[in-house]
């Protein structure tokens, strides 16, 4: 059965990538070995990780001034890594409070003794995202996540300090363009618009790095730039397969071009349900994520029956967390439009026999 | 080319494992979805997890006593998650200093604040590999390596301690036995003789966990045990890949059968290492790896024209570890005993046309 999978992630990869993992499989570059099985001092393991690198720098035009990790321990080693490496000189970093995620990220950050964390609470009540009004003195940096995987909300626009800024950036790092310039440092796990999970991508300004003893060395960001995230043995496949996603999204002509495919089917999906009678949306517009898009109808039995009727269908994981509730898709790069077509299909033909017109 | 690969790791897979995983991966189970699709809160990822965790409980005979997990960071994390984990009464831990894990091990620990490191180094000439002479009082553990991966000696008898015991078994796990009840905890990376780097496993026995709140949660071992591993996204390939590896092994005999074949390839090697008059390894018999076998001529340069040979005839990846130099066979269970037999020809070979008789 083919299927069209909306899972938050691990979830969708592009079709193109899964066929070229497997037709490399049993000898990666003809060397007679599995990727699998190569090692991560030999050339071959190197080449990889440098051309997974440059591709992503091209990507998202990132410049020398940094570093390019891959690292393991997902998002959430990230949430302590972060202010290790950098909340070194104020020991004090500012938090956006936008969602599940963020709150995470403050709750690791209030764990290191010695840093003084502040919380920024959304106030408006026409909005759903926190926002800062104004300059912050005296702060090692600025924390937001920019997509809420589970809220289904996104900063399109980052708001410009002149601080530091940090952004969890885990599900839509290259779905939608952001100037890395705008940016101290980004981490992303890789498992929505990258690979499989086990790896996290972190890039991170080089001149932003003190050089300090850290509990551990996987934390140490100048460490394992240093190493080209091979300080100790790094997770090859999933490495690679990340490299395979960013040639197939160089293919589909970058950040720019799949953003133009990933805003034309949000907004399709957009369009049906704030057109519905049975399913909404209660997030403003200008903040809807494009990435995870969270629906509901008037009672979490008919979410249920749904998600299970379109399961039935080949439309699977669309259910929301299971905080919220709900139904969610998310449209990472790798969903086909014609995946976002049947989904509204389904939603429409539900909406015929459950009370709509 | 099919080539023989002697790599530490990441190594030797067993080709029943890849070919699965090559069939495996454009829907797995008949989900529509590549395993590195499917969401880690699926009942298709957990019934996969409790699987694998299932197959190595059965191949190591260990009990609900224990906690098995499925975590990232490498060996390296669990250098310091090991001792945040364990060492809350005493504050005290005593390190068998075998080689250069072991050191990396010991600075680790010495990085954490309230814990007292006591290193007790190898003192008999006749031996390489440290020895505890009676009782220590008042530790919280005792740690060793069981095998030396870069030195190639191994604890093949387990000192009787009634001290707790902490066992860094990377490159032997399930490669010979061992006797779980003797350990308070196993951990082992996986990229030797478990699947894909990317992943470690770590066996712990519960009642040592307490309740305490870590620098962050991935290090916390109740946490990731209350969780089945899936505390944050889990590296669901690699543990998919590592269940395959617990089956073929299964299949195989289980860990008491692939130690014979290992003991016999170990012991055909070292015979003839031994009749050398090219070829020596100076570590003592009972003290031998089976899974990593440490061997030089003369001269580095004549070492380097024999791993450049090998490699000519496909047999790869035989340099020594940069810091000891010489060759390095590893052999870990996927090494078919042809691809040993080949290397002793190889040796031979150059053996003959190097001044041996």
């Amino acid at each position: 059965m083919s299927v069209y999978n909306f899972s938050a992630g691990p979830g969708v990869m592009p079709v193109e990538v899964t066929n070229q993992i497997q037709r490399d499989l049993p000898s990666y570059k003809d060397s007679g070995m599995s990727v699998m099985e190569i090692s991560h001092r030999s050339s071959l393991y190197t080449e990889l990780e440098l051309e997974a690198e440059q591709d992503l720098r091209d990507l998202m035009k990132i410049s020398d001034d940094y570093a390019v990790l891959f690292l393991q321990g997902g998002g959430t080693l990230q949430f302590t890594s972060v202010p290790l490496n950098l909340a070194t000189h104020y020991h004090k970093a500012v938090y956006l409070n936008s969602g599940y995620f963020s709150k995470k990220a403050i709750e690791a950050a209030n764990r290191i003794d010695e840093l003084t964390v502040q919380v920024i609470e959304n106030s408006d009540p026409t909005s759903k995202l926190p926002k800062i009004d104004g300059h912050i003195d005296n702060v090692d940096y600025v924390y937001l996540t920019t997509n809420n995987t589970i809220e289904g909300t996104a900063y399109h626009q980052i708001p410009k300090f002149d601080q530091s800024l940090v952004v969890d950036m885990s599900s839509n790092i290259l779905a939608e363009p952001y100037n890395v310039n705008d940016f101290d440092l980004i981490f992303a796990g890789a498992q929505k618009n990258i690979g499989p999970a086990g790896m996290t991508v972190v890039i991170v300004k080089r001149d932003k790095l003190v050089k300090q003893q850290l509990l551990s060395d996987v934390m140490d960001y100048r460490i394992e730039d240093n190493k080209h995230s091979a300080f100790n043995t790094p997770p090859v496949f999933n490495t690679y397969a990340a490299g395979l996603t960013f040639k197939w999204l160089k293919k589909m002509g970058g950040v720019e071009a799949i953003y133009q495919q990933n805003l034309e089917q949000a907004d399709m999906l957009y369009d049906f349900i704030d057109n519905s009678k049975v399913f909404n949306n209660d997030v403003p517009a200008a903040e809807r994520s494009i990435t995870n898009a969270v629906f509901k109808t008037a009672s979490s039995e008919l979410d249920q029956e749904f998600i299970n009727q379109a399961a039935a269908h080949g439309l699977v994981n669309l259910g929301g967390h299971r905080l919220v509730g709900g139904m969610r898709a998310s449209l990472y790069n790798a969903m086909p439009t014609d995946g976002v077509v049947k989904l509204i299909d389904e939603l429409k033909q539900f909406e015929v026999t459950h009370g709509g017109k």
